[in-house]
């Protein structure tokens, strides 16, 4: 079996894939509806809110149309720091929202500064944010951003997809509308489902915002979630698997958690610093992913092949950093002697070469 | 463990559920190639088509929301023999586009005739239908329907969410621009994934078409299948279940599959006759879920609770049909002892009432 050091799908523990051999339920019944509340609570402890949480059947990907769909009436910023930046643009102008994309050098975090500077030039009703951008390796400063967003009347819509579960984020102190992750990353989960937790205000204004579909609704979700039900037959497997491991990880404490995250990712950085170059500044790179500056012009793929006949899984450059970076992921339930023995294995890669 | 008799989920056989056990593998490595292309060859192999096939990590609704943000540019044409139908509606204005709904009395089916009538009326560009209605337990006699719609020059988008699998829809010779289906219906999986074949028309119609989004955008889908990948991190467990069933599905015949699914329905009608009366006519009766008129007047709640108590699980009647019938699904892998022994449970309830 492959060890998965990517930004997602990541490991999934045998305990929490023999969750999704629990046998089928009807999901307009009182035991889904007893399952779904379960995972609901446990989601506002993960994400430290009160405000309204959904689970949807989709990748991240979805939620992410969802926030622009029902959210978007006047024009958006798109904050883009990477691909994942990039691809809410994309996304936010495929639904025919006005928008306009703040481009921040790859490898580089979008300062408070220019965050503020950028909304104040615009009349924006929306910002997007990727909170931990897995193309570039950077983690944007969350805390110091939601500072300034606070003095901006805007929808605040945040892409926490791979920093949710490894990173400490309190939805309802930095005042984010809509923040969205998925299943596959730092909570250890097999992929398929999303979640996202969703303000009263974001709630408000898409009853007043047309043509918002039926699938990514938040009034559809919330009307269900009165019922205690989702729209939608949902992935029933991964909702297993979810309740069962939120209530894991919360037994063994978040911050414990939090903090394992922070040594693999120091661990790694040690380790880059020694090799390469981080791609990031040291003091935003990321708790679950490390970008590593290809400084040594090593070849990547041959790397990546001889690791994977060691079934080591690692991921190059995304886009255009694909021969200027690699990428290794230290996300989920990953242990440090894992992460330990695929650095070991690296090094004799790179004396062998 | 409960047996469920509700038009999805179904019971998952546990060989199919042992599949979703298999390790994360990374979405962008030639392994999950190999599987979506194993998958994609049999899928085409159930619909009998050379279209493009998609597989959404969403339920059905969001690939009705699919075929309708990419293909209507001017005016829809959604029938409605029930609740499904009526969804596909509600989808359309939600998604801004103009449409007429086509209302049939519940229980009954949409004729060639009345179907022509309604479209020479209109300036429509897309019509959609549901095969198999799971509120009304109707089927549409698309056989025939689609001979009136190759008439005119209109996208068809049916939604076989409740019969693919279970029932032939020979997709290319019905010319079926998009005909959509989820997977924990007649297929006998678990849910989580939707899959679709889509027309070359269709897609070229969706490159013309504006705000087509991008997590159900066609053009999307299409672009990462030329690469053998999904657009965004794909429902994996459910994707190895896929292989696997339709492998089993295709080994043990079509045919054969088609055959039990007949004889379900043909010995609950019997059954259905015996005591009460089918909602619908009964040449246009579904293969895969009986709609029982409650003609006796029982009481539908304690039958369920009842059936419950021997871990039995039926529905009551759909919406507005809660109190007037009772439905039972009897589709997937369900044999046909396991449905007798649910009749003669329910006859026993009924003496004992």
């Amino acid at each position: 079996m492959d060890k998965l050091f990517v930004p997602g799908p990541v490991d999934v523990g045998q305990d929490v894939m023999k969750q999704m051999q629990r046998p089928m339920i009807y999901h307009r019944g009182k035991d889904f509806s007893q399952l779904l509340e379960n995972c609901v609570e446990n989601l506002k402890n993960i994400m430290y809110t009160k405000n309204y949480v959904f689970i949807s059947t989709s990748s991240s990907t979805g939620l992410m149309e969802a926030a622009i769909r029902n959210c978007v009436k006047k024009r958006c910023l798109n904050v883009a720091t990477g691909a994942f930046g990039e691809r809410w643009h994309q996304i936010t102008l495929s639904n025919g929202k006005e928008a306009d994309i703040l481009q921040v050098e790859w490898g580089q975090v979008v300062t408070p500064e220019i965050l503020d500077d950028a909304l104040s030039k615009g009349d924006y009703d929306c910002i997007t944010l990727v909170h931990n951008e897995t193309s570039t390796g950077v983690s944007n400063p969350l805390y110091d951003l939601s500072k300034v967003i606070k003095k901006h009347d805007v929808c605040f819509l945040v892409d926490t997809v791979s920093s949710m579960g490894g990173v400490k984020i309190e939805v309802d102190k930095l005042g984010i509308d809509v923040c969205l992750f998925g299943s596959q990353k730092a909570l250890g989960l097999p992929p398929g489902l999303s979640s996202c937790a969703v303000s009263e205000k974001a709630l408000t204004i898409a009853e007043t915002v047309k043509n918002r579909g039926y699938y990514f609704d938040f009034t559809v979700f919330k009307k269900y979630w009165l019922k205690k039900q989702t729209p939608s037959t949902p992935a029933l497997p991964q909702i297993y698997a979810l309740e069962y491991q939120l209530d894991k990880i919360l037994k063994e404490s978040l911050e414990k958690r939090y903090q394992r995250h922070k040594e693999l990712a120091e661990i790694t950085r040690a380790w880059t610093k020694d090799h390469f170059e981080l791609f990031s500044e040291e003091k935003h790179a990321s708790n679950t992913l490390t970008c590593i500056k290809n400084s040594k012009r090593i070849n990547i793929e041959h790397l990546k092949a001889e690791l994977k006949k060691r079934r080591l899984i690692i991921s190059n450059g995304y886009g255009k950093l694909r021969e200027k970076t690699f990428r290794i992921a230290h996300m989920g339930d990953r242990t440090i002697p894992e992460l330990k023995e695929l650095l070991d294995v690296i090094d004799e890669i790179l004396v062998e070469t």
